[in-house]
């Protein structure tokens, strides 16, 4: 067992509590066993082996590290099949339960490889592209452009092109100027392209509420007024077929209301629509939460599918809709709690601060060999993550830590608040859960840090998704970089 | 000129009138010219040709984004290389002024390619690296090592050596812990490193003042406590060099007050330390200002230097102190004046929002083909930025804009407030000044967007100093990709 001492070790944990005035409110757990994996937050195959080490799809964490670098990126292959699946298989369920159609498309901008892809083509989903790039990828997997969804609020000329082109299955339509620019490309291609408008419904969810207004100071979608004449302009347009209406409310969502909110709007305006011609498709966006920390009461799958398919239903039995398809489009929910990134520990040194009560307690800063780099999201959306240790199972003590990134700025934190044992020590390995989505998707290389490799883990064996992006990758783009020099000097 | 009318066209600015109740305080001016080009924003040679297009260094903002690809970072190389020669002089000039030696090293965290690198050291400064990448990348440039300060709260032992190896001529030590680390890679390799140690002195400064507290709640540096224990153990470490102290107070700082008092403590310190041997060096880091739109005051460089200079010398007379030799770490407030970038428009809708009055306004939103991928800033900080058409002048009234980029994220804000033509329009060209730090650095190709590429103007001619990242570059990386596949299916 490592035995470095903090520096400066005048903290004053009481042994066994894990009280601290620092802690928020959320964290005020009274005596924790940081040895256990909560379900809540870590992939179905993560446990601790006989060793007490961290394992994942059967590999140990040490062992990912070593093979892969560190950081590293691990997908849960197994969790990552399994929740497409499950998604699948829920909403299709709770859907037929209100005797609807339904199709999910997974929203690839959450996390985008070509393996991934498959994975989610596999297991029934379509895919949700917002870039030319995006959709370069999905078809680079072999995903059948039919079940590709385009979005953008400003998609270029190209990237229009590329997917009337290839045959993508929708293009979302997100202002009035797109609907000439694409029926214009769909002309000349010869083809008919099916499109959804997407409506700035007012409606906007978080966690646990949602709030309704005329529509939302944002630049996605058309308001109600501007989506009359766009759909007026698409059903003129021989090269272009109005399949109906798309509307996104939020991100992070819990509870189904807010979905029900949406759902009221543009079933009220489809119905108005109906009397010019057929609007088949209600797509409804995504935006389902997940749990990131164990206090997160996040619902399940099932739970989400249910109440949303009930909200729906009730909205289309209080206006005396029909049921149109409707389409989700889950990123978040599919592929955040199947991935977890490793780090290695590197420093330690405990701060004392004054708490808002007016107390002195002392922060243990634990930095790690990654950062906002890899994961942007805490400095960036104040977003809160757990840690626990991954090459041991330590039986010390919890003490508060922040845990830090190696980039040169105050904000690159990877946990602002959490417990890790008091004898977290340089070349300790720490393991950070639900990191599968927006986490490679945002990386950077901020003071040109290398990107961390991807890997798939399951039954026991490893392998690179995304391979790490070192510096001398970074230096080939400069244009006055020749590979001799740097090494030589 | 164009004349594709905004969506949603019930917009009701008053010609002529550039008020909105949704405009900031800062940005309510009567009647500005938007054809102007603020010096306090604007490179030098920043300006526009006869037929009212953008140039810098002698090229059009249209042949820049023809020849490069958009959007386009831009640097106006005769204004950095301009920055630099005017920061070198003004601050050896204020602090000969007070008796004191001077050094500054440039903080390439806020820019680094090979060629910036080589107009740095042309210039007189040192480089101040805080990664292995960031020494790569200066080593790579032909700096001369003693001239480098290497920075990172959390180094690791591979970046230690390599520093030590090529003769690095400062390690600033960030933690207890770090000390034993170096001493031994020093002793091994046969070298006697000198160090700096950073201290954490309670004093976080921003714009217009400061906060003094005991120490800092924060990743970086020691509390003197812990500073007098590394002192003495780098004191006693015969392959190590104790050459003085380092603090940094905090980013974007236009009075030199706050730097004032982190020499009185550090000062103090100083005196103490000197009972056991020399300390010839204090380091006061960097953070000095700019103007980011034309409404922030920010000093002059030579404003600022004499103001630090005083501050320092009023601090070193009140405590009957010797000058040390002092280095500063300029990096914002060298290079971010002297980058543009350029975006093509793709999109225009107006929204209109309900301002905190009760007043109900337009906001257009103008969509760019870059967005939170290039410019971090805004999203993450919530930075202000302004913009300008840059392939025309039109005399089109002013309308209220938000510049959104094409991210798939409603947070993806390249301007949250400022003013366009009415006629601004898909195709147009915008420039958003001030972006030479902190962009390219921080970039994502979030949504598997390219990263634009960074060139250098100059007397008529451009240059890449960094290619264009794309599409084919990304998936490269992907180790389920291979380059037939995408493009043939």
């Amino acid at each position: 067992m490592h035995t470095l001492p903090n520096e400066q070790s005048d903290q004053s944990v009481v042994r066994g509590s894990t009280a601290s005035p620092l802690a928020p409110e959320w964290l005020q757990v009274p005596s924790p066993d940081l040895n256990v994996l909560d379900a809540s937050v870590w992939s179905r195959t993560s446990t601790r082996n006989d060793s007490g080490e961290l394992t994942i799809g059967g590999v140990t964490a040490t062992e990912l590290i070593e093979q892969y670098g560190s950081p590293c990126y691990v997908i849960d292959e197994t969790d990552a099949r399994a929740r497409a699946s499950e998604i699948h298989s829920v909403f299709h369920q709770a859907f037929a339960d209100i005797g609807a159609e339904i199709e999910l498309h997974y929203a690839s901008k959450a996390l985008l490889t070509v393996e991934v892809a498959k994975w989610m083509v596999g297991a029934g989903l379509g895919l949700d592209v917002a870039s030319l790039g995006e959709l370069e990828v999905g078809l680079a997997a072999g995903v059948t452009p039919a079940s590709i969804g385009m979005h953008g609020n400003n998609k270029t000329d190209a990237t229009l092109r590329r997917a009337v082109e290839v045959g993508v299955g929708t293009i979302i339509i997100d202002s009035l100027q797109e609907v000439a620019r694409l029926e214009a490309i769909a002309t000349e291609l010869g083809k008919v392209q099916p499109v959804l408008v997407r409506i700035n419904s007012g409606i906007h969810a978080s966690t646990h509420d949602f709030l309704a207004t005329s529509h939302e100071d944002q630049k996605f979608g058309l308001t109600f007024d501007a989506a009359r004449e766009a759909i007026a302009a698409i059903r003129r347009a021989s090269s272009l077929e109005f399949t109906g209406l798309h509307s996104h409310i939020g991100s992070g969502i819990f509870e189904p209301a807010g979905f029900g909110a949406a759902a009221a709007k543009l079933m009220e305006f489809r119905a108005e629509l109906l009397a010019h011609g057929p609007v088949p498709e209600v797509n409804l966006g995504g935006g389902f939460g997940v749990a990131y920390v164990p206090s997160d009461e996040a619902p399940s799958l099932a739970e989400l599918a249910r109440g949303i398919a009930n909200e729906v239903a009730r909205v289309c039995a209080e206006t005396n809709s029909d049921l149109p398809r409707f389409v989700f489009e889950p990123g978040r929910s599919v592929i955040a709690p199947s991935g977890t990134t490793l780090y290695r520990v590197g420093t330690t040194k405990t701060v004392q601060v004054t708490a808002a009560s007016g107390e002195v307690a002392p922060r243990c800063y634990v930095s790690v060999d990654g950062g906002m780099g890899d994961n942007l999201r805490p400095a960036i959306y104040g977003a809160e993550y757990t840690v626990r240790m991954a090459n041991r199972a330590p039986d010390a003590p919890a003490q508060l830590v922040r845990v830090v990134g190696s980039h040169c700025e105050s904000g690159d934190v990877v946990i602002h608040h959490d417990y890790l044992p008091q004898d977290v020590a340089p070349g300790d390995i720490v393991a950070v859960p639900v990191t599968g989505a927006y986490c490679f998707s945002m990386s950077s290389n901020y003071n040109y840090t290398p990107r961390p490799a991807m890997v798939a883990v399951s039954d026991g064996t490893s392998r690179l998704l995304v391979r790490r992006v070192e510096i001398e990758d970074l230096l080939s783009y400069d244009a006055a970089w020749t590979p001799s020099e740097g090494r030589d000097s």
